[in-house]
Order: C-alpha cells, then sequence, then structure tokens
C-alpha cells in the first residue's frame, strides 16, 4: 500500500474505488472498503479529518485519530493508496469556494455550515481522485443524499454507492464517536436503535421514535429520502457526544 | 460541426479547448475560438444564454439571441462541436447546488448571485466537456478572476486561459450588450473606454477614472488582481443597458 501526502503527487490510473474517510476507522468503514475492494481495479482510500464539516471546535478537537491503526486497517483491507493530506493542502491560504446543496433540513438545520463541508470535500476528493465509484455508508444517510444531489446537479461522473449500517452486537450503529461515550453513557445510547427500530415498525414512526427515546432528547426525528429509499432519521446527544441513526422504512438502498 | 443539443449526446475525446458563451457571438469570442482552434486538437464552443447569471429578468430577456448567426460563426472559425442544451436539460426539475466564491467585490456587490451562475455553470460545463483548456475574455475580467479561483480551490484539471478584450474602432469594448445602444448612447458610452484609458496611464487610476467618466455614474471603479496582473475595472449605466470594461494597469495576461 501506497501512503501519498499531497495532493500533487497522486497519480492514480485505472478504475478507481474511493472510500472517503476522516480515519478511526471501523467496521462500517471496513464494509466500504471490501465493497470498493470487491468493485473496482484500484481502491484508494482518504484519511481526512475535515476541519470545514466540524460546526464545533470541540468537536474537532475531539474527533478520534489514530492513523498506525487505520493504516494497519488499509493495508489488511487490500487498499491500494492511503490518501492522507494536510490541512493546508486541502484548504491553502486563501481558498474560498463552497459547494452549496440547498434543503439539507435534519442534520443541515442542527449543524450550520456542516453540509457546506461535506460537499466540498467531496468534490474536491472527486477531482483529485477520480473515481469511477465511491463509497458512503446508510449511517451518514443525508450525507449520502447530498453527496448524490452534487454528483446529479453538477455532471460529476461518479458514482455514489451507499452501503447499509453495521451495526454492533448492541445495536449501536458504529461510529468514530462511539469511543468517547462512557459505559453509563452507551448503556443511555442504546436507546436511539432501540426507538428507531421500534418506529420503523410503526404506523406512525416520527411519533413513536420521539416516545420511545427513553428520555433522550432529539436534535430532530425525520423522515428522509435517499433517492427513493425512505429513512427515519434522528440525532441525539448523550453526554458531551452527538449521534446519528437511521433505519429503512421504504425501498432499498441503491 | 455537430452541433449537440443535449448533455447526455456530449461525447467528445481527444484534448479539447472549451469557449463557453452565452451566444451573440462578436470579435471578442472569435478571438477565443482562433486561440482554441490554435492550441486543441478539438474545439467545443457552448451557446447557453444562462439564467441564473442574471440578477435582473430584464437583462435575462432582453439578451440578444441569433443561434442561426452563431452557427455560422462556429462553423466559419473551425468549431469542431457546437454545445447548444436547453435550459431544463442545465438545470432540471429539483436543481439545487451551487458554487459560492468569496469576495467577489466589485460586480459581485452590483450584481447579487451573478457570481454564484457564473461559477456553477463553468463547473458543470467543465464537468460536462473535460477541456484541458477554457478561454475567457479580459473584458469579464472578474469572471476570469472567479473561474480561476474555483479551479484551484475545487481541484478542477482545466487551464484557464484569459485573452485580451477586443476593440471596436472607436474604442468601445466588444459586448453583446452593445447592439441594445442608440447611436446618441453608443457616443456617451465611450466614456468609458475613454477614461480607463486615461486614469490606466495616470498616478491615481480610481480618482482620474470617476473624474473622467463625463458623466456616466459608475456602479463601481476598482483595481482588481488577476493572478498578479492588475486591472482597472469599471461598470457604467448607459439609458437601460449596464456596460463593464477595464484596462491592464500592471502586469500581463496569463
Amino acid at each position: 500500500m501506497k501512503i501519498v501526502r499531497t495532493v500533487s503527487e497522486l497519480r492514480v490510473d485505472g478504475e478507481i474505488g474511493l472510500v472517503p474517510t476522516m480515519g478511526a476507522l471501523h467496521g462500517g468503514h471496513i464494509a466500504l472498503l471490501r465493497a470498493a475492494r470487491a468493485e473496482n481495479e484500484v481502491v484508494v482510500a482518504s484519511l481526512f479529518v475535515n476541519p470545514t464539516q466540524f460546526d464545533e471546535q470541540a468537536d474537532l478537537q475531539a474527533y478520534p485519530r489514530d492513523e498506525a491503526h487505520d493504516v494497519e486497517v488499509a493495508e489488511r483491507e487490500g487498499v491500494d493508496v492511503l490518501f492522507a493530506p494536510s490541512g493546508e493542502d486541502i484548504y491553502p491560504a486563501g481558498f474560498g469556494t463552497w459547494i452549496d446543496v440547498d434543503d439539507t433540513g435534519a442534520e443541515g438545520a442542527a449543524r450550520p455550515g456542516h453540509f457546506r463541508g461535506v460537499a466540498t470535500v467531496c468534490l474536491k476528493l472527486f477531482n483529485i481522485v477520480r473515481p469511477a465509484r465511491a463509497y458512503f455508508g446508510q449511517k451518514d444517510a443525508q450525507q449520502a443524499i447530498v453527496v448524490r444531489r452534487l454528483v446529479r446537479d453538477l455532471n460529476v461522473g461518479v458514482e455514489i454507492r451507499v452501503l447499509p449500517t453495521v451495526r454492533d452486537s448492541d445495536g449501536l450503529a458504529l461510529s468514530s464517536r462511539n469511543a468517547r461515550l462512557s459505559p453509563a453513557e452507551r448503556e443511555r445510547a442504546l436507546g436511539l436503535p432501540r426507538a428507531l427500530a421500534k418506529a420503523g415498525a410503526s404506523d406512525d414512526p416520527v411519533r413513536v421514535a420521539r416516545a420511545e427515546l427513553n428520555g433522550l432528547t432529539p436534535d430532530y426525528v425525520e423522515v428522509l429520502d435517499l433517492d427513493g429509499a425512505r429513512l427515519l432519521a434522528a440525532a441525539v446527544r448523550v453526554g458531551s457526544t452527538r449521534l446519528i441513526d437511521n433505519v429503512l422504512l421504504e425501498g432499498d438502498l441503491s
């Protein structure tokens, strides 16, 4: 596996599958890496904690970073190129061009500027890496919606693949932020997947999810549309950690 | 010459030079087409009156359109593909992704949303056509600055070539909007290039330009930076027609 640390050194030929990550790789990322490995000649994983998508500086500072672990995981999963650029290389002095996607609601309303940062860094990565396919997890459903939309609206020639959420055995969706939960917080956090699972099987999912959150206060509980699939999504805060999750109500991920 | 009217039908191979236009082709466009012809294997000209860059509906409605003339000019100048998409093809129902470039000042301040429309359509055209080089005129200097900036910031692999303003024998910069001027208005409009020429040779160009505008009220008179070249730029309104122009103060167009 080759580790590339600057945009100018990245030269990859062939049919490329890109897995954009912020590192702290877990089972959710591994599912994406395996799909990319199965479907493409060349696999590029990017490792970049994107500052412009953090609406809270404390969250950016606390975001887990463990490059040695990430290198080991990527190598084991057959990644060809690990692209780990610096902040200055992605956002040089004088940077000032942004991708704005309309009507992002839910996470977009709860985290001002978040999807602007996501959309901007994703378009940059697509232009730098030139993948045929890029892989995203269902857990960040709105991110997938935003990226699909920008790809379609801006005529970007990349297929956006969305893979099912990977969960721990207790039902909690895998997330790099889970590492920050104390055992007591983790127990409380399980209220989120449990409420969504119960609500997803009901006739009035938004109401049921709110009623079943077991004391957790949601930022939002909303039904989202991902290219025809309907998802029930929610965000909660447990202690100082913010968690999101969603379940499929109708349709399939495509 | 092939005329292509939809994004999905556009298939061009080879090293491409793109000349994005809103039609009503004049000598300024011809200079761009000739440079593109000299420097590339394949020349694509686009013909699209981009609604999203008009801040005034009246200006959009009044914008000159003459496709028969444009086809004749493009054919004569050796264009290989004339890309003339519909509005619905470029902005389909549900479209909602925009490129926003910071600090556009001057034209950006005078025409809210103008550069958002310009940047968005240019990025779309670059993604659709995939040119090696794209050609812009110095007359729309800030457009060139905005496009250079988005290309650099978003890692778009296209070289932006900027060619000198072409003028009529009386000194007026060629513009599709000149067709709207009455003879008396045209005479008044000459105050703009004359003031800029005199100011450009002075020690205090902004003050001198304002003083020499001969009764024309400028939207702005500003010094702009285009990759190190300094330009003195101004916009004036003559009757219902808004005109822009600029002169080089220092450096070269690159």
